[in-house]
């Protein structure tokens, strides 16, 4: 028995912590074990790298995406890699696709070095499948009471981040899917709960 | 004017540190102005990455190496380039030459990613010249009263760094040097101090 990595993304304010807490429900509802992990953070390691990389007053755009990848390779290490040879569903806020978004995009690091070395540092625990939350870029920030150091950098910024998610899921369709937020989070959960249904089934 | 960026590196208890301080002495009795630089640190954010560097109870060979290329992007980006700009002289104690001996080596990931993650991040501010001090492994060993997480992993590992040292000079045999400690870190200092001069005139 292996288990399910799932990972669901987007832009900051796109909704992503209340759809997981939902799907969550859902799969243990229906008898799966659910470990739900965030990013960064999720292990010693990785909460203390958490709280340099959302607060720290300056760092280069290397510096950003070595602390996220450094984090990722300890919580795959120490949490999801253990949880998925378990069999149990893993259903993670953000991973390193977060970082080809991000880094690769908003900071306009090489896409392909940042790819490289996220897959390095995760040796083989990526997700099966990776849900784009997509959400006007307006509401997202108008739904951000105290954004963070990398919620702050702008529109410009935030457009990079969107434009490389839908790259992602056009090179990608098997893995990166984008779902748009309507006003019922509910209802996204329940479209993800499908899509996990119908892998698992596949 | 342009400055010269020297690193010193080497097993731990090789005697970097003092051999640091003396050649920092020589230069400014020169009239040189010198940037000593210390990693993992040197800055805000380096400093903290170096204590979860040397004193976390455990991490990923990868979250090690990421780390280090993390705190040497912003120590390249905020004190190394500016002094060099200026026309100063930078002794490092250690730089990504050790990542390439201790992460390539003494943790055996793969040496041409561990350089191509640290190239990419210092983005061009990388030794003129590098300098490693050879030490028997015993004597550094009893050298160390109180090693670190690093320092504490044994003799096939510290094999494993020497090694790669060796092969750096080897290949790159005008960027690396090695120098064997003697009794005196004067001499070595004294040597290493004729070399940038050489250096400065060719």
């Amino acid at each position: 028995m292996t288990g399910v990595y799932i990972a669901l993304e987007g832009g900051d304010g796109a909704g992503k912590t209340t759809v997981a807490a939902r799907l969550v429900e859902l799969l243990e509802e229906k008898g799966d074990t659910v470990v739900a992990v965030r990013e960064p953070g999720g292990t010693a390691l990785g909460e203390e790298i958490r709280r340099l990389l959302l607060h720290s007053s300056d760092m280069t755009a290397w510096s950003e995406a070595l602390l996220f990848a450094a984090q990722r390779s300890q919580l795959a290490a120490e949490v999801i890699g253990p949880a998925l040879g378990r069999g149990e569903v893993v259903i993670a806020d953000r991973s390193y696709y977060s970082s080809l978004a991000y880094q690769g995009g908003g900071r306009a690091l090489d896409p392909q070095l940042v790819r490289l070395i996220n897959e390095a540092a995760l040796e083989g625990v990526i997700p099966d499948l990776v849900v784009v939350l997509t959400i006007d870029p307006a509401e997202a920030l108008a739904r951000q009471a105290d954004p963070d150091r990398i919620g702050r950098q702008g529109a410009k910024f935030q457009e990079a981040v969107a434009r490389v998610y839908r790259e992602l899921a056009r090179s990608e369709p098997d893995r990166v899917r984008l779902i748009e937020m309507g006003d019922d989070p509910d209802d996204v959960a329940r479209a993800i709960f499908a899509m996990i249904e119908e892998r698992r089934l596949g």
